[in-house]
């Protein structure tokens, strides 16, 4: 059984026990256990801000061998913990866990895991603590993956191991209809499909895209619970089961995801020609910059309308590297405005039964709110809104869709 | 050149950032520069306190790997720092670095240096900061040497890539003829003779005598200065140039040491017979005590008496071990005394010298001093005292010595 534990669980000596003390349990109830530790309570961002006051914008191979410390110290006093309750358990770090990554530092993507020691000390009768967040290059360096990646970690153990399920403990109870704080009668699902789960993972709830992917691929079910209470959590598998009752349509939509931290930037009167679009999102993507929502007008005259999202927090960057690219292709105005949040519905197969993207437009509209933007996917329908509108777009559409009360 | 930075010059962020302006320096100067860190100010003694808190008695292994990102993290902010100067540097790990060990956690022993990527970091014209104190068995296990092993790391190095010399910088200006705490006229040494510093660092100098054997297997000249300012340092190397004055024999004891912290278990009545001391020393050596100075009385009547001495901190643990097996031994009476402390006149060649032995007793007896033990070897007197006398017989000796104004 793979089981982590995030850094909000391990944020002291006492809570550092008591998740050892779960994990003795999952043991003593005949399992071979693997644990994988996030860092505890807020030690990434303290080392991050260490980092920062010594030397300004830090090395990314620096960084990495920094912050992989806090995950070394949280998955060695883990284990120290289980000592002292009786239990045999042994740490490795990321690199002898065998989590192999690609170079990309601060955010590596796991390229394969080599499970061997962990084999070899669950075969000798250990409980195994391992490291998340990090792995190791074929030269030997550290790494860290995406942030929220010790989720990756366990997924990918899990899948080195052949094991029958992950399941991630964390401070809420499983995965709810929409945020709890900003729609009161969210429901904590009881099982979702991955691609659903992908799309909210994207859209707004805390979890990392690159872990629901490799759980997808190696067909992982994930079981999000709390690590406080004892409760059964939300399952996320390949195939939820549906509640579909007889003589009536099942709601296709499953929750609803909300994300602040939305901009936009508009260039006006571009020269609509081909290449154009690699043109202005070439340079975003070597500035690091991830672009969601792309909009662009028919061409009249000629001359085209270009509008796209990124998180707020790369709005100046971004600017800086549009404003001169799209003034080169001839732009009349390039604009940005940060006062937005994204409000988005998941449900899969919504695109083969019509209604779903009506009934969201009707919704926000008797609402009275604006919408700026639209996307889609196959199973996400994305409306970018003002941003002090969002708590109001999404208790709108929770009612609309009937989440509060469906099965 | 390698040079090694204690923990006290690297507290926060300024210090972190005023060594990384003193190795920049060394490079500037055309010199390839690698770099040994210790952890920062107290994080080792905060990490023990964190493991203790959760644990009682960790367990080896893990407290291995916790402590290890201590030196982890001061080396990648001293590379960090180095990088926001305009010097290309990286940072390595004990494992990076090819630091191998054997497994005695807690206090392994070096076994090879395999300077690989060092010299393929330097030879690409980078600064290498390597994280000291630390080392990686063939199991891939993270181990940490003993206490001051950083400095050992830095002797290691220097063997193993064939560096001229090893520059230990540090809170003090230099090794002195006696610790200036206890005797004011104490003198800085120019030069020091690696057997002579062995006895110091044995008996009272904060360096460990690992680091300074391994530089007399792989005749490394060590230069301990001072982090803060810059000065000529002690020199401690193989044949320390002899300051002969003509028609004057030259004064051959070379510094005091002082250690404080002895205490001494006596064991009275013991049956005299063959295998008597490995039945006593054997169960201490397995309790992981460190037995120092030996006294055995001459047999009465085939009853013999013996005293040894202990680290006072061991004292609890000793007795424990030696009182039931003593008794078993046939002793009538097993005492120990605390309050004790230990006196060190340290020189090559003393013991080809007549007259250093009885000037020493003599100076000891004109202060009105009792000595309790003596212990010798051939560059060395080691005087048992009464803790509240060890500052005057510390003075009595460098005084009768003439260690505060000989050459």
């Amino acid at each position: 059984m793979v089981q982590k534990y995030g850094g909000s669980s391990l944020a002291d000596a006492e809570s550092i026990r008591n998740v050892a003390g779960r994990i003795a349990r999952s043991q003593q109830s005949g399992a071979q256990v693997v644990a994988v530790v996030s860092a505890m309570g807020d030690t990434t961002d303290r080392l991050i801000e260490m980092a920062e006051r010594v030397a300004g914008s830090p090395d990314p191979r620096e960084l990495d061998a920094l912050l992989s410390t806090g995950e070394l110290q949280s998955c060695t006093l883990v284990t120290m913990a289980l000592h002292s309750m009786g239990c045999r358990a042994i740490s490795l770090s990321g690199a002898q866990a065998g989590i192999r990554t690609d170079s990309r530092h601060r955010r590596a993507r796991i390229s394969v895991v080599e499970p061997k020691r962990i084999t070899q000390e669950l075969g000798s009768g250990k409980i195994v603590i391992v490291a998340g967040f990090q792995g190791i290059t074929d030269e030997l360096d550290v790494t860290t993956l995406e942030r929220g990646g010790s989720d990756t970690t366990a997924v990918a153990v899990a899948a080195g191991l052949g094991a029958a399920r992950c399941e991630i403990y964390t401070d809420v109870d499983g995965i709810y209809t929409a945020n709890p704080r900003i729609v009161p009668d969210a429901r904590k699902l009881d099982e979702l499909g991955f691609e659903e789960m992908l799309e909210l993972a994207s859209y707004g709830a805390k979890f990392p895209p690159q872990a629901i992917e490799m759980a997808l691929v190696y067909d992982v079910p994930i079981l999000v619970a709390s690590s406080y209470r004892d409760g059964p959590g939300t399952m996320i598998h390949k195939e939820p089961r549906m509640s579909m009752r007889v003589g009536q349509i099942r709601n296709r939509v499953r929750a609803i995801a909300t994300d602040a931290n939305v901009a936009k930037i508009t260039a006006r009167g571009l020269a609509d020609r081909v290449g154009l679009q690699a043109d202005i999102f070439g340079p975003l993507a070597e500035a690091d910059v991830s672009v969601d929502v792309i909009v662009q007008n028919a061409s009249i005259g000629g001359l085209t309308d270009l509008t796209f999202t990124v998180e707020r927090t790369d709005l100046a960057a971004a600017m800086e590297v549009t404003e001169p690219v799209a003034r080169n292709l001839g732009a009349s105005q390039v604009t940005s405005s940060s006062d937005l949040a994204k409000v988005t519905v998941v449900g899969t197969g919504m695109q083969n039964v019509p209604g779903y993207a009506s009934r969201m437009f009707r919704a926000l509209a008797e609402a009275g709110i604006a919408i700026e933007l639209i996307s889609t996917s196959e199973i996400r329908i994305t409306c970018v809104v003002r941003e002090d509108r969002l708590t109001d777009a999404a208790r709108a559409l929770h009612r609309a869709f009937e989440l509060d009360d469906s099965g």
